[in-house]
Parts: structure tokens; sequence; C-alpha cells
């Protein structure tokens, strides 16, 4: 092993100017803090990176007594590191940052992921020490990500270093990425593991004192593996910037944007939270608008709507067809769409003809097949019939899908039936939703659904949101096009 | 036995006008349809009744070949039923339906659960068939609830009698009960066995022909077992009435109401759903500000609302404490709290100093005890400290609780135990939102708190409207009472 100290320093190239690569890529990553086994903490951090199958090294920083943590040796210094690092983890405490961000400049780290909290989220000294840090990571060409931040995760390579413990480590491969200024999006928070569809990349910017959204969006931009992303903000540092970012990668990708601390209240807590100033919400939204960032309402839509556009393709106009049980969601589900610019779509007249002659009162939108069950046989190839005849028809631009489970799951056969039908010919957005009297047998349903690549949204209300995204989304690319 | 025919007829006494108890509590219940094994009609709702512990006497009715069902003798019209029958389920074609309630009326029932469909929601046939059955029933003093209906339940007697096999037949005893012109509500819709939570009485009037959610609320009203009522309505039949009826109850008992088919597009969809026209949302809106109603917007919320007027005290003021793992839903509860005429409680100099003791920066709401989190030795303890202190400050109002549940459960204990603290003296409303990396543990927490009768929302949001409906309706109280 080679001796500890700045002789084996290794330099490493210089990071292209706001490149995410070695933070989501990189060949070998610092840990620098305690290895006390606990939840939270460097030996979680390389924990979670061996469970999650990253291949690349780690090496533990630690000054004091450890030796080793988990079968791998600890370093006294990021300069005693033997081979190639281009990211450290600092998990220490705020007043010891500088000094080790200056270690790792000397080691010729230039990347570094600051989870150490304590800085201008705090009050004001911690406001001053992140402003200290920032002078001193840019002299040294070093970008940083936090403080304050539960980090990232790439689950295309395994690089999960998450400093929580989630109790799981590794989740499906997918194409949304997520980005945040807070760590409800990293895997200690959201039951990743759980999801029957896939996530690609995951960053927290924390009190965003020099990296951010921008970044990661030029980052994904050019990123193969990432078809759409989904960003929370409380505040945007550099306006212009943004918008200039957001109106180049939009066209390419769906930007989903979720911004809290649009009221007074909420844009001072934002402030005391990750130290940031907000702005004007309606002058933020008529921005967003013009550069085609599509805006979320609730937490949940950050992993829901997302999720639509990558497993759905975009409607070619706003023309929804529903099939139903319920005659009430038939109604919710026009309120909602007049909201999001979508109409209930007429069915040209073979198609109504032929719902007709299936069961009289079906050959219109919402096609209500309640009153027709009782009195169905084979219910299987009528269903099918049914969704086929309505997504092909040429007047049905996406389908909204109301599906009953039953109390026993007798129809989960036919339903799955109906549904392989329908991802044969993919070629318009299908959004599910599925009620019923037994969660079990709704969860089953559900999985099978999703497992066919379709979302089933917990609200029906949810169903018709992400349609109408997906519209206006198709609309805005549409005059892209022929401009 | 009794001979068969109009000799054995029981006159009933008279129901009070609009008066739904022999809808409710019936002593006597005829059903009549078919009674072939299925997943719909006069057989499930039989078997429904049965399991569910119904104990007043079941009459299957059939002039067909069924001697028996269920181990209760078939009589072959409603006249050939010996004993008392107050109520008659019909599940049968609806060109049938004339002349079965001149049967019930010759028989002496004078309430009706019109279960058969096909009527003004139909066709103009079916409008100009409701319509005779309507005057029909008029001249025979009988009262309808449906046609198109999913019919009732009252989990306080057993009396659910289904027409769709639910796959359960009981359900919780609470004081949570909903009406509707949607089936939605009913038991094979919606996962009532599964809930942590009690429910009253269901009723769906379908196209409401006759009786409607003014008749309900007027029952409700008196009903002892009935402590808040959530109604979803596409039209209102009599808007002099409705407001009145709701003017009158709202300050006994909150009335959550959710009304869809407020758009041009949504209306026409209703219409044709349940037969039923519209009104100008933006009046309508209005009118329900003046007499009390609370307004709803999703679905969900039908049953999610309610169920916290259920279990949680009314707030005094609208000061919202709040304890939580994360800045950013502090963030979101400021924006949505605005949006509820919530504001953040500005804690007590002695409330702020004991929590600053405990750990740096807690002493503020949102309370946020992430940071802390690492090095909390017992987590218990602080915990329960924490929480009761916040509740117990006397500038809070009310608490939205963020409870992060960690991937292994290690913290679900602690969490119980801080519960149990705010249970000794529930004297504030608490709203609750788990989060966290695994479904089970957070499935699990969420019951634990539920059994100790703190609603658990799926959303950080639903919290935050929980709590400001809550003040809303405390503020509408007060004002009635200073009057």
């Amino acid at each position: 092993m080679p001796e500890c100290g700045g002789k084996n320093r290794v330099v490493q190239d210089q990071p292209k100017k706001n490149d995410l690569t070695p933070f989501f890529e990189p060949e070998g990553v610092a840990v620098i803090g305690s290895f006390k086994e606990g939840v939270f903490g460097g030996y979680v951090v390389v924990k979670s990176l061996l469970e999650a199958g990253y291949k690349g090294n780690i090496y533990p920083v630690n000054p004091g007594n450890y030796k080793e943590v988990l079968g791998l040796k600890v370093y006294a210094s990021p300069q005693a590191i033997p081979g190639k690092v281009e990211l450290a983890l600092l998990m220490i405490n705020a007043r010891y940052v500088p000094g080790v961000i200056k270690t790792c400049g000397d080691a010729g780290i230039q990347s570094i992921i600051l989870v150490a909290d304590g800085f201008a989220e705090r009050d004001a000294q911690g406001a001053k020490l992140q402003e200290e840090v920032v002078q001193l990571a840019r002299s040294l060409g070093i970008r940083i990500i936090g403080p304050n931040t539960a980090g990232i995760a790439n689950a295309m390579n395994g690089f999960n270093p998450c400093p929580y413990d989630a109790g799981y480590y590794r989740f499906k491969k997918g194409t949304v990425s997520i980005c945040s200024q807070t760590g409800m999006i990293n895997p200690q928070a959201y039951a990743y593991r759980d999801l029957n569809y896939g996530i690609n990349k995951i960053c927290d910017f924390g009190n965003k004192c020099d990296l951010d959204e921008c970044d990661f969006l030029e980052y994904v931009e050019n990123d193969a593996h990432t078809q759409v992303v989904s960003v929370y903000v409380e505040s945007v540092k550099d306006g212009k910037r943004f918008l200039d970012v957001c109106k180049r990668v939009s066209p390419k990708k769906p930007i989903l944007l979720l911004k809290l601390g649009s009221t007074e209240e909420g844009a001072r807590a934002s402030a005391s939270h990750t130290g940031s100033l907000a702005m004007d919400d309606k002058v933020f939204d008529a921005a967003c608008r013009q550069v085609g960032v599509l805006r979320l309402d609730q937490f949940s839509e950050m992993f829901e709507m997302p999720r639509f556009f990558a497993s759905q393709p975009l409607p070619k106009g706003n023309r929804f067809g529903m099939v139903s049980y319920t005659g009430a969601v038939g109604v919710a589900a026009l309120d909602e769409g007049a909201r999001h610019g979508l109409v209930r779509a007429p069915l040209s007249n073979k198609t109504s003809r032929m719902l007709e002659d299936l069961f009289p009162g079906l050959g219109h939108v919402p096609v209500d097949i309640g009153p027709m069950i009782p009195s169905v046989k084979d219910f299987s190839l009528v269903y099918t019939k049914i969704l086929t005849s309505v997504i092909n028809d040429e007047n049905v631009d996406c389908l909204f899908n109301v599906v009953w489970a039953d109390g026993n799951g007798r129809n989960t056969k036919a339903y799955v039936e109906g549904y392989e039908a329908l991802k044969e010919n993919n070629h318009k957005p299908v959004a599910t939703w599925v009620y019923g009297p037994n969660i079990n047998v709704r969860r089953d349903l559900k999985k099978s659904l999703e497992r066919l690549g379709f979302p089933v949204f917990a609200e029906p209300e949810q169903c018709i949101k992400a349609l109408g995204l997906a519209y206006r989304y198709s609309s805005l690319r549409q005059e892209k096009t022929s401009l």
C-alpha cells in the first residue's frame, strides 16, 4: 500500500464545466465521515454502494481509529487514496467542511457531495460558512452538490450512496430522472423498490450553493437513459439560465416541475429551510408556459406523472375515449378534462354501432359497461373487443380506462387479456384507474397492468391530469416542429 | 304457511313523509328479482343480508320456479309474504317495474329501492317510464330510492342489501354517513372492510326520481349514530330545499359536499348518466358557503375528509403546529395552508426554548427533527416530548405531523408511544402523513396510528386540507353560536 500523504495524490482530469458525469458515474468515490454502524453516515453509504452493485472503487476516509469498514480499507485522508477518485461525499460536522474541502482539492478531487447540514438553512452563521465554502471550492475548481442534501442515486450503475439506511439499496432501472432541493425524492424517503416501474437518476441539490436543477437538466438533456425529468424547486437562482435551459431541453424531454414556496408564508419557510429566495409565482408560471415546462401541484405527482410519459406514447390530439363502470367518474373526467383542454371523443358511427349492438346505450363516451355486466356471457372476449374498438377509433386520441376489480378477482384475467391486446399496438396513451372492494385484488391487478407497461393511478383525477399533460406536451412539440 | 294472495296482505303504518327509517331499519324486507347464483341480483342481496348479520325478516320474491334461496322460502308475490314488510328491493327489468310497484302497493309496502336501471339515464323512452313510475308511486303513497342505484347499507344493524357481490358483507361501525347519486360509495366499489375506521350509513340515490340527498340530510340530522355526512351530487332538484336543509343541518353536523358536473361537458354527461340537470357552479358555490357546506374536490375526499371530523376535535383557531422530518413538506404546508386560511403557529417562548435546548434550530414551526435524528439517544422519549410540547403550546390550534417510517420499522414503537401520549389528552386535532421507503412498514404504522384514532392521509396536501376544513367548520359554528 502507498504511504499516506500528498505524494500519492492523483490529479484528475478537469471535469467539463457543470458536467454532472463525475457525480453520477465516478470510477472512484471517497466517503468521508464516521463509519460507526447506524442508520446514517459513512457506514450506511458504503453498505448501500456495496449492496447496490456499484462497480467503482469505494474509499472510506476517516482520520481516526477505523481500519476497515465492511471489508474495505479506511484511509486517513483523501490524499492517501491510491486510485482515481472523481467524487467525495462529505458527512462531517459543518465546521470541518472547509478544511476537508482543501484536502480534497489537494487530492485532485473536483466533485463533492456535501451531505453535511448546518449551513444557510440553519442560521446567519451557517450562511456565512456556506459562502466561505463556495468561495473556497471555486478557487480550487471544485463543484458542489449540497450542502444539506441526501445526495444522488443512479439506478443504471448501482451508484446509490444513500446516507440514510433505506432498508433496500437496488431499484428497477427506468427512464424517469428526478431532481429537487429536498431529500423527499431520495431512496430513504420514497419506496422505489416497491414500484412497478423504474427510475433512472435522482439528485437532491439541497441548499444549491453551487450546482442546481439547471445543471441536472443539461446533464439529462444528453443522457440517453433519461426520457423524462421531474424537478422540485422552491426557488430558482438564475431565472434567465433556468428558462434558457428549459427552452432548449423541453422539446427533447418533457420537464415536469413542482414549485412550492409560492405563497409569502411558503417562501419564508423555504428561505429558512434551504437558505434561498423565492419569486412571484404568477411571473414564474407565465415564464414556464413560454418555455414548455409542465407544472405539477402535489408531491405525489413528481413520481406519478413522469412515469406516464416514460411508458405511454404521446396523444395526437385532445379527444379522450373512456371505458368505465360508472357514470359519475365520467362526469368527473369531463370536469377535469375541461381544465386540461381535453374533450370527450365523439366515437365514429362504425364504433358506436358496434358497441350499441353489443349492448344498448354503450355507443358513446363514456362507454359505461356497468349495466351490461350482469348479462355478459364471455366477459373476456367482450371486454377486449370494447377496449380495442374504442382505442382504435379514428376520433379517439387517448384512453381513460376505469377498471372495477371485483371483490374476488374474477375479472382480473379478462382485464389482463384486454391490456395485452392494447399492448400489441400501443399507439395511443392509456391512463388507468382501478377501484373495487378489496385492496389486495386491486393491488394485484395494478401490478399486472403495470408489468404490461400501463400506469395505474391512485385517483381518477390523476388519470385525466396525466392525459392532459401529455396532450399539452404533444401540442408544444408539434408547435416547435412546425416552426 | 298462509295462502298466497291478497288475503294475507299486511297494511304497514304510513311512514312519516320523507322519513328514511323504513329504508335503513326495516323489520322486514322483500327482495324481488332473480335468485340465480351470480355476482349480481337477488341471490347476492340475500347472501349479503345474511352474512352482514341483519336480524330482520328477509322475504325473497319471485313468481317463477324458485322455492328456496339460501334456506329462505321464496314467495310468488309481495302479497304472499306473511310478515311485516316495510321495504322492497326491485332488481327486475325496467319494463316490469310499474306492475311490480302496484303489487307492492297492494301488499302495503311503501318504501322501494329501485336497483333496476334503464330509466332516465338510458334514453327518452326510459325517462318516460321513470316519470310513469314516479306518478304511480305517488298515487300509492310509495317512496322510492333510485332507480339506477346500488342501494344502501347500514353498518349499525347489518342491513347491507348490496346487489353486487363485494366479497365482504360486514364493515366497522363508525359515525360517518355518505350519500351520493352514484354507486361509487357502495360496498362493491369501495374497500370498507379494509379501512381502519368505521362507516355508519350509505345511500346511493341513483337517478333521484323521488327521494334524494335532502331527505338523507334530514334523516341523519336526528340520527344519533351519524356525526358527519359526506354528499356527492351532480345536480340538485330543488335548490331552495337543499339550501334550507343544509343551513339547518350544518351547524349540527358537518356536511362535506362533492359536486361534479360543473363544466358544460360534465353537466351534459351527468344528464345522460342520471337524467338530471346541473346548475351554474359559481352560483352554487356561493350558496354553499352561505349555508355552511364544505366543498370537496376529489372522489377520495368523500371518504378521507369526513373521517377526520369523526375522529378529531375541532380546532379553536387557524394556527397550525407542525413536526416534520423535511423542510420541503413544511413549505408545501404553508402554501396549502394559505389556501385554507391556516397560518403557521408562532410557538411560545417557553416551547421554543425547550425545543432549542433539545437541538439547535428546533424551536420554530415547522419543527424539523430531521437534522437531530442521527444524534438522538432515546428517540422515543424525545419524540413524545416534542409532540406533546408542540400540541400543548398555547399558540397552537392544531397539528400537522409528518412521520418518517424508516425502512426497518425501528421507530414505529416511538411513534406509537408519541401518539398514545397525544391520545391521553386529545383536545386539538392532529392530521398525520406517513412516508418512507417501505410500503409494508408504512402500512403497519398507519394501521397502528389509526387504531389509536388518528387518521393518516395518503398525501401531505390532504392533511392540510383536512385541518383547513375543520378550521372553517369550527369558525362557522362559532359564528352561529355567537349570533
